[in-house]
C-alpha cells in the first residue's frame, strides 16, 4: 500500500495539518485552534485530538513543526518563547502517551519546516542548497545542503536571527545586541517605531499588531520617515543575508513569512547591499527570491519531515 | 595494491607536501619554496617540480590545499588576494598539462583544508561538526557537517571572515566594512596599532610583519594598552563564534593559525562573549579548542581532499 504522510503546522493560532501521498500530491487538509497563549497542556490536548480526528486515514508517519528549539533526536521542546511552560518539555513522550499511537512521530522547528516546504515545492524548487528566512514576529532561519535539512548536530541550527550584526546594538530578547532579529522583524519594526519622535505620533491610537502593515501602507502613501524605515530594514536584511551567503556558499535564499508582504518596499536595498557585501565567488549566481507558498510552507515542509524521519527511500 | 595520497599545502613561502596511507598514516614529508609572490606562473611551475619529485611514490590521488577561492568542480582559482595575476585561473588545467600525469588532482581552500586535517586528526576529532576558524594574515573558515566537510554550492563556502559584524566598521579588503577579519586577524592587529596613539609610539621602528608577535610580548609585560587590544580581539572573535553557533549549531569550534599562539591572551573574552550571545540550544556542549596540528592541519587535510575526491570507501 502507498504510504500517506501527515505534516502538523503548530502555530500561535492554528494547528494546520496537511497529508501528502508518497509522490508529495496534497490528499487533503484540516485546521483548528491551537490555543498556543494558553500553555503547553491546553496546547497538548487540542494537538492530541486533532490528531485523533486523522485517525481513519492509516497514516505512516506525523511531522509537527513547532515555533520553537527542538531537540529532534529526543522530541523535547528546550524552549518556545511563545508558549508558557516549555523549558525542556518532552512533547514527543508526552504526545504519544496521549494518543496511544503506534505512528511514528517526528518534529522540527516551524522555520527549517518552511525551508523544506519552499524547497521542495516553492521557490526554492530544483535548488540544491538554499536558506530561508522567515520574518514574522523574529527572524527565522532554515538551511538546505545539498538537498538535505541542515538541522545542527542537536537540532538547534538556523537560529539566524541571532547572527550579531552590531554588538552594542538593541537588546534582544535572546539577552544578547544587535542581533539582525532585533532591526528586521515585527518585533524590530514596533521598537523603532516607538522610538521614532515623527512616527511614534503617527502610529498613536494604532493597536500594536497593526504596526507593520500600517507602516508599510504610509511608506506606500510616500511618507518619507516610513520609507527610511523600510530602507534600514532592507540594508540589514541584506547584512543578515550576506552573511549567510559568505558562510555557506548557498545560491538561493527565500525570504517569506508575514512582513514579506512588503517585498517592494524593501527588497531593493536588500539586493544592493548583499551584492555590496557577498564575495566574488559566493555571489555569482546568488538568486534571493520571494517565498511563494504563504502558510502553506510550514505545514508542507512537516510532512517531508515525517517522510524524511521514516525514511524517504524505504 | 594499498593506496597512497599525496596532499600539497601552498602556503605564502613554501610548499608543504605530504603522502598518507589508506589508513591514514604518515608516509613521509616533503619541502620546497613556493615563491608564490612572484606571481602564479612560477607557483606552478615549483608546484609541478614539487609534484614530479614524488613520481617514484606510485600516488593515487592528489589534493592541494590553495590559499583563495577555489572552482572545486572545475578546478580554477578564482581569486588568490595574495599570489599575482590569478582571476579566474585554470589550476587544475595548467597543472595537469604541465606535468603529463594521470593521476586525479583535487584542489580545495586552504582553510578548509586546515578544518578536514584538524576534523579528522586533531583537536576535531570525534567531532560530527565543528567549524575551524584560522587566525592568520586574516580570518579563515571551514565547516564540516555530520563528518563530511561543506564546501558550498561551488566551493567558496567557509568564508567566515566576512561576516559583517559592525556594518559601520573599518574597511575591509573584500571591499565591504566592519566583517569580523577587520577585528581579528594580523591584519586587524596591525591596523589598530597603527591607528592607537599610545601604541603607535612603542612600536616606532618595529617591522610590519612582527607587530602581533610584539602586541603579545608587550601584553605579557602587563601594558595595560596592550591587553585591551587583545581582550577586544577576543570579544569580537566571540562575536564570530556566536554567528556560527547559532546558525550552524556545530558542537566543536577549533582555533588555529600563527594569532592562536596568544591564545591566553584572547580566550577568556571570547569564551564570554561566545555564552553570552550563543542561544541555550546551541550552546549546549559547545567546546571552543585550540587547534593542535599548526601548520600540519593544511597539508594534512589536503591529503584527505585527495581520499575523499577519489571516494573514501572505494
Amino acid at each position: 500500500m502507498k504510504r500517506k504522510f501527515l505534516g502538523i503546522d503548530i502555530g500561535g493560532t492554528n494547528l494546520r495539518g496537511k497529508i501528502i501521498s508518497e509522490e508529495g500530491n496534497p490528499l487533503g487538509e484540516r485546521k483548528t485552534l491551537s490555543e498556543a497563549h494558553m500553555g503547553i497542556s491546553r496546547l497538548m490536548e487540542n494537538l492530541a485530538g486533532f490528531i485523533e480526528g486523522f485517525a481513519g486515514e492509516e497514516i505512516s508517519a506525523i511531522g509537527i513543526g513547532i515555533p520553537g528549539t527542538v531537540d529532534r533526536r529526543n522530541g523535547t521542546l528546550v524552549q518556545a518563547p511563545n508558549i508558557a511552560n516549555t523549558k525542556d518539555f518532552p512533547f514527543t513522550e508526552v504526545l504519544l502517551d496521549r494518543i496511544g499511537t503506534n505512528t511514528p512521530v517526528f518534529v522540527e522547528n516551524d522555520a527549517s519546516c518552511a525551508a523544506l516546504g519552499e524547497h521542495r515545492a516553492g521557490a526554492g524548487r530544483g535548488s540544491n542548497s538554499m536558506v530561508m528566512i522567515t520574518l514574522g514576529t523574529g527572524f527565522g532561519g532554515g538551511i538546505i545542503l545539498d538537498g538535505k535539512l541542515w538541522s545542527g548536530e542537536d537540532g538547534f541550527a538556523g537560529e539566524a536571527g541571532h547572527m550579531a550584526i552590531d554588538p552594542s546594538g538593541p537588546l534582544c530578547a535572546c539577552g544578547g545586541r544587535g542581533c539582525v532579529e532585533t532591526y528586521v522583524s515585527q518585533v524590530a519594526i514596533k521598537r523603532i517605531v516607538r522610538e521614532h519622535a515623527e512616527l511614534r505620533e503617527k502610529f498613536a491610537g494604532t493597536e500594536e499588531s497593526a504596526i507593520p502593515e500600517r507602516l508599510a501602507e504610509l511608506a506606500r502613501e510616500k511618507d518619507r520617515a516610513a520609507i527610511s524605515v523600510w530602507n534600514d530594514f532592507g540594508t540589514n536584511l541584506g547584512v543578515g543575508i550576506s552573511i549567510l551567503v559568505n558562510v555557506l556558499d548557498v545560491k538561493t535564499v527565500v525570504v517569506g513569512g508575514g512582513l514579506s508582504g512588503a517585498w517592494e518596499l524593501f527588497i531593493g536595498k536588500t539586493l544592493e547591499e548583499a551584492e555590496r557585501r557577498c564575495l566574488g565567488g559566493a555571489a555569482r549566481g546568488l538568486k534571493i527570491k520571494r517565498a511563494v507558498l504563504g502558510d502553506d510552507s510550514g505545514v508542507l515542509g512537516a510532512c517531508y519531515v515525517a517522510k524524511k524521519g521514516l525514511g524517504e527511500s524505504s
